[in-house]
């Protein structure tokens, strides 16, 4: 806990020094591609990483294809959800000259970073990372190698471009730390090479599912940001509500009604609780209503813009493309300091 | 048991398939640089790969950078002792053109296979291998995240160039077993990709260090291939024997004079046993005698080719450079075809 208040006190230094110098700081953020993005990513990470793009901030997003199995063994759909995920993000305003955006399978140079970290960390450290373990055991599954190694993974995905700030849930905090800790190491042991990167906590809303549980592509329990507005109404018109008419936010008692207000209050700028007064005993049909309106309202440019994108067939490929030829550039730079630090350039 | 011997006759009939199509096999071996090749590697694996090189098969050859750190923490002397194996290979006649020698950390889109092969294998499969926990063991210090996950990154070794032939001990048939595994897994999820390669059992005799332990560069009790005769001679006299004039060949309570008397058996292409008798009871000085001429005749050709090779500073760099070369086209191209399959090319 103390240790979160620092890392709280850290961010907010940061979020001003961000304001100062934007050029000083380069951000990695990343997406598994295992569906379609939804409301949860864009209150979630979007919206944070429009604000560093705004502030003038060289930002980088992975669309981290090897992650997603880490717990399942088919990557079926991974590339159109890499397609699917381009689009919101241009739609979002996230610009492809500032936000370099590539995908993991893409980069070999960052991927063989993966190497030389391994060998900065013990299978004890990896064991103790909280994530993995949660993620292993939400997964009903073995333990995979990859699921393991995953926050070295990370490690690579951060350094190879000399990221230097991650923002993070403060659930995150410990993948954070172990790129700290093989950045100190690498730099220690061959010379110094990497930038030791520092958590910007991120304020992110939490976005419930319709179901009152985590919004999850696995529960279906989403509204996908690729949704049209009828199906959007359809999903909300599902949501499992209760008789009483009077409106309230109990997210314990009344699930399905408090994740509809947190929805539309997200969308309407407001707070849950001031929705459900002035909702008042008009029940959970207007509540779903309110819902609906306030989504597809919040989200009618996006989707407009995103369906004119996606007139273009190609539209998404050139900027991977262009996203992975700057990546790759830049892995190999690294890679070859690497390689020159530790005194194996042949 | 069982396993092993079968393991044995499977690789009697390899044996024969060979000599029959030799062009239908493709072999992968390896070397850790962590120190100059010596008679152990000479008698242990170069004499193999020459076999296999006249026969015909195509053959790789990993210089494997990146084991080197699995158990210390410095590349110190990496880039020499590369460089010093390249000039034994080639002044043992191995060819470039038919044998593929690269290094590790050259090669990007091998070690990138490590990633979606970790995710075919569970924790506890890499637990259960018994050279890692070997090595671990003797290594002293906690097992890092990379020799944990080493017999993996063998698996990326010999599938990147279709590797069909492993020719190993029988200690490290666990290794083959597992790219066994991994290659089988793959082409299950992903489609047909990559040979389920066989474990070739080679019958490598036993090259004790000069002490009676295993040869060793860190035991110092090793005759590099890169010594000069007087260089041989010297390590050869300060080796501990008995005052004991009958030579007998025990290794349990005589292992110094044991350990010469089998080093000479060998360059002599003798037993231990005859070569004792032949000595008597001249003493260990004239054992040492007999050793130190049986070494430096046996390797006198292999040193006069290296000192002309060695004339050309460069001869190891560009047969390193034209190996990778080689080894990047053809990682190159498995990527391609593994990300195909697994549908992550965008």
């Amino acid at each position: 806990m103390e240790s979160f208040t620092a890392a709280e006190r850290r961010s907010a230094e940061l979020t001003r020094a961000i304001d100062r110098t934007p050029e000083t700081f380069r951000v990695l953020t990343g997406e598994r591609p295992t569906g379609a993005l939804h409301l949860g990513h864009y209150f979630g990470s979007i919206i944070e990483r429009l604000r560093l793009q705004r502030a003038g901030v060289q930002t980088f997003l992975v669309l981290a294809d090897y992650q997603v199995i880490t717990d399942r063994d088919t990557t079926a759909r991974v590339q159109e959800n890499v397609h699917s995920a381009v689009l919101d993000y241009l739609a979002a305003g996230l610009d492809p000259q500032q936000t370099t955006i590539f995908a993991h399978s893409a980069v070999p140079a960052l991927n063989q970073l993966l190497l030389p970290f391994l060998s900065l960390v013990t299978e004890a450290e990896l064991h103790r990372n909280p994530t993995v373990k949660a993620e292993a055991a939400a997964s009903g599954r073995a333990l995979s190698g990859l699921l393991l190694t995953y926050p070295v993974h990370q490690a690579a995905d951060i350094l190879f471009c000399k990221g230097n700030l991650v923002p993070v849930g403060k659930d995150n905090l410990p993948h954070v730390e172990i790129t700290r800790v093989i950045a100190r190491r690498f730099n220690d042991r061959y010379g110094p090479v990497f930038p030791v990167p520092e958590a910007l906590l991120t304020a992110t809303p939490e976005v419930p599912g319709l179901d009152g549980r985590k919004m999850s592509k696995s529960y279906g329990n989403t509204i996908a940001l690729s949704m049209t507005a009828d199906e959007t109404a359809t999903v909300i018109r599902r949501t499992t509500t209760d008789f009483d008419r009077r409106i309230t936010f109990d997210p314990d008692t009344r699930p399905g009604v408090s994740a509809l207000l947190s929805t539309a209050a997200l969308c309407l700028d407001t707070t849950p609780q001031t929705l459900a007064e002035q909702i008042g005993d008009a029940g959970s049909g207007r509540l779903k209503q309110v819902t609906t309106e306030a989504v597809n309202e919040f989200l009618a440019g996006h989707r407009q813009r995103r369906q004119q994108l996606a007139q273009d067939p190609d539209v998404a490929l050139r900027v991977l493309r262009r996203g992975n030829d700057h990546a790759n550039e830049l892995a190999d730079d690294t890679l070859f300091e690497v390689r020159k630090s530790m005194g194996t350039v042949y």
